[in-house]
């Protein structure tokens, strides 16, 4: 069993690990090959009793020693509490069903992202916001990073195993299906709107209603242009002039935020008036 | 001339590094004491010259090896390139005064958060969507980190040098003189309505074209109670069930983009109907 890389195995099964992680995996219903307690990580035995005495969960629940778990191990202070999780292989189909919850599908699709921390916060961020699935993809020459190394992993807050994810598509066949299922494709441009020779609008001139495919490109260089434009739209984040950009995470949190304002998808808390 | 540990050396000078750090430090207005070129970053001078070769800027531009350089260095793989710039040390009163461009002061207090990465993130974004100022505070047991560290100001993209930034100061003494000054704090809080006690806001339903100061907290636990109890508000993202809580930097570039949204003081690209 080992927890580095993060790679699938090649039965598909990825180690993830610490307590908070470990509990997300069993909660999310993915299969579970084994989950794996240190002396050390003993005392967190109470807290996931619940989920792992279930009988239809049926997986082998095993001990090692401190010095045994810490060789597998990807964190550098680990818990003592690792799991094999088989995370969810969703189609596009899968994305494109509207859940009970929302108005429409509501797709990231990230394509460039190669910090794997970027990949996990852009994940947890769109979970957070209602989004109804992920997709992965490579564009030009530059891939992304998977959603299930540990780093990714961790940063998604176990989001990476409650969305459905589908991973390592092609960009060109996504985008002629999204453009069949009638999913409007939106491009997050960081181009001034004079360099893109096409209109780019203000995030809360969207409207996110409608089934929407949001496509985030690479941290530094962006989307590439012709990805852009193929696009059924660009959105920008208008700033204050002389800064150039946010950090990728930041300008997703921002536009899956626009989305779900407008969705009115998010519970308010009761018994308020205007402050 | 250190570049390593970022904290201000006596004099008040900090050591930032990098083409686009120091281009940015250059820009900022801030006194410079000396820039420093290493070998290869000669490379750079054509870049920096319009800014460097300024007869008012009098400061000496220093030569050193490329070993000597990267004995100095914060980074793994500099550019040769780095600068001591002082920050500007703000007051209250400089974040209060309103600039032409801003409705009224928009200003970030970051109180335990604890993470240089994240401080540099808050300030980048804040910039970015027209606040006015930053605090760096200590709440109870758990300090800010330093605004002006390497790896905050590489965060920062800059922003750090730019935005007037008033650190170290005691929370309870800003709050007592933020009411004064008739500005109205609100508290980030990542508390259920019901366990509050008091109205949690979402983000749409505060007037964010007033004065304010919004107070962010500690990465994991958040500002502590009393903080939150003593502000004028508690403003809460509301999420999709099921998951906790925002990454600190996302949370922040979404209250700060509801307000820049409000305040309308973001320039819009021209010549665009609703897609």
């Amino acid at each position: 069993m080992a927890l580095r890389g993060g790679l699938p195995t090649e039965s598909g099964f990825v180690g993830v690990e610490g307590v908070r992680l470990v509990e997300e995996a069993l909660r999310s219903g993915c299969p579970i090959q084994a989950v794996l307690f240190s002396e050390s990580g003993e005392r967190h035995r109470d807290r996931l009793a619940p989920l792992i005495g279930r009988p239809e969960m049926g997986f082998p629940v095993l001990h090692t020693t401190d010095r045994l778990f810490e060789g597998l191990a990807d964190t550098e202070h680990p818990q003592g509490i690792a799991a094999l999780v088989q995370p969810r292989a969703a189609t596009l189909d899968d994305l494109l069903r509207t859940p009970v919850s929302a108005c429409a599908p509501l797709i990231v699709v990230l394509t460039g992202v190669q910090d794997p921390g970027n990949v996990g916060t852009i994940l947890r961020t769109a979970a957070a916001f209602g989004a109804t699935g992920a997709v992965t993809a490579a564009s030009g020459q530059s891939g992304t990073a998977s959603p299930f190394s540990p780093k990714a992993l961790r940063a998604s807050a176990g989001a990476a195993l409650h969305l459905p994810i589908l991973s390592g598509m092609s960009l060109a066949i996504l985008l002629t299906q999204l453009k069949i299922a009638n999913v409007r494709t939106l491009a997050s441009s960081v181009r001034e709107a004079q360099e893109a020779g096409q209109p780019v609008f203000s995030p809360w001139e969207v409207d996110w209603c409608e089934s929407v495919a949001l496509l985030v490109g690479n941290e530094g260089a962006g989307l590439p242009e012709e990805i852009e434009r193929s696009a059924g739209a660009r959105v920008r984040i208008p700033m204050v002039s002389g800064v150039d950009s946010l950090n990728a995470a930041a300008a997703a949190a921002v536009l899956f935020y626009e989305a779900a304002r407008q969705r009115n998808s998010l519970a308010s808390p009761p018994g308020k008036t205007k402050p």
